[in-house]
């Protein structure tokens, strides 16, 4: 146990019940480095199917971890106890298009219609980064990746279509060589960058621009900019479609799941490592 | 078998033979993509034994593929009708530090206290590369890939030592990102790069000035020059060493095995494929 806590900043399930109770309030992406945390993302059951389709055609953004029935907000395989409506910390709720509210937790939003998706993330490779050796400077600064809005379309399904968004890490090459190598391992965390280096030639125009306005941005004189694909993405698709509901968990705040990273790896040499 | 070549340009045995008999006098890179190519260094059986330990402290660099008896010109497991007298198109003897000539083959030069070693080379994943749809633009172009001294040093040992050489190939973000996943898993062919982006950073001042003077040396401007450390470190290292007598292959002339390149890979997710 941590001294910075008074719960086991590595159990998941501890994660959850300091979450729900109110007791911890800050970003995940500094806890249960050997669990997966997952982007959360909720619509109504009648978009659910176009949403999971959507999803299928952009796999290195949108990696499903786990769907909920509809109307449930559990997903037992992600974590016995896990309460989709209270566990992720913070909420955005978006209403035809708008975020309408952030409330801290969405029991009283709950609706019999609804259907959760859990999505991969990429803090679930940065501890593995780490233990390659790998500095990740944003975490050492106590920030989060930067995200950034592409140029880049995603596959459209249904309502469902837009940009693709990245997260972002500042790294030296050495490091942005070993990062590509183990993140290219598991998929379902993003898998491999999808662009480093220039950021106009993805449709970045300025790093100091990104998106939510949070994340390390500024780059040292030996740094590349290494862009991997994020499950943000999902969240500019639910605008773009106007749905008249879709709920998100906050920036930062995951879904803290059971699942051990280092099950999800071990994917042979084919092309489903390699970003297309 | 192609039409630009009265052999079969992907048999090891058919290419050897073309080679041995003058019938091709070309670069080796374009041949053979299914099998091991390597680089080939020989020094007396005085030096031999420092020159292994000198390869076991810069894997990266130098992986021995296979090491001959003394005296012996052969090494069966890397090729039956392999001799390493005739079978590399082109030599470079070098007599205490200086280069003293550069024959066809050195059967007149040999003697029976020379220990031949073979040492992978970056030819020999061009072509997987290729295969998970990275575009190699100096291939396109007939050329081969640029080589560089760095400023990075190499680990001693005995008489051997000297800057790392490295390969540079000029790949757009996208491939540089393939081509370092699909690299890492072939630690016997120089493994992930070391480095990508700014050349000065690891001591290359001017990508114009090569070493050798060959190879694609241009860059476009959606590309990243992207380093792998280089057999040519042997080259230097002998050099410096100012052994009595040293034999090389001559550039891009490389020693052609019967090794499959598929069966080289499968490297499980450990350090060994990360750069140190």
């Amino acid at each position: 146990m941590s001294n910075a806590f008074d719960f086991d900043p590595e159990s998941p399930r501890a994660v959850r019940q300091a979450i729900r109770s109110g007791r911890f309030r800050g970003f995940t992406n500094g806890l249960v480095r050997g669990h997966v945390q997952g982007n959360l993302m909720i619509v109504p059951a009648a978009q659910a199917d176009d949403f999971a389709a959507y999803c299928a055609l952009n796999p290195q953004a949108l990696p499903v971890l786990g769907r909920s029935e509809p109307g449930s907000p559990h997903i037992p395989a992600l974590g016995a106890d896990l309460d989709l409506r209270t566990d992720a910390g913070g909420y955005m709720v978006f209403r035809n298009g708008e975020l309408s509210d952030t409330p801290r937790e969405i029991s009283g939003l709950w609706r019999d219609d609804l259907v959760a998706f859990v999505l991969g993330c990429s803090f679930s490779f940065e501890g593995v980064l780490q233990q390659h050796g790998v500095r990740l400077r944003h975490l050492d600064e106590g920030q989060v990746s930067a995200m950034y809005v592409t140029g880049l379309p995603t596959r459209p399904s249904g309502a469902f279509s837009g940009p693709l968004v990245v997260s972002m890490r500042a790294l030296r090459a050495a490091d942005a060589i070993r990062a590509i190598s183990v993140s290219a391992r598991y998929p379902q965390f993003h898998g491999a960058p999808v662009h480093l280096g220039q950021p106009g030639l993805i449709g970045i125009a300025d790093l100091a621009q990104s998106y939510g306005g949070h994340g390390l941005t500024q780059l040292h004189a030996d740094e590349l900019p290494v862009f991997w694909a994020c499950g943000a993405t999902a969240q500019l698709a639910a605008l773009q479609a106007r749905l008249p509901l879709c709920i998100t968990h906050y920036k930062a705040h995951m879904v803290v799941t059971d699942l051990p990273v280092q099950a999800s790896r071990a994917i042979p040499l084919d092309k489903k490592e390699i970003p297309s």
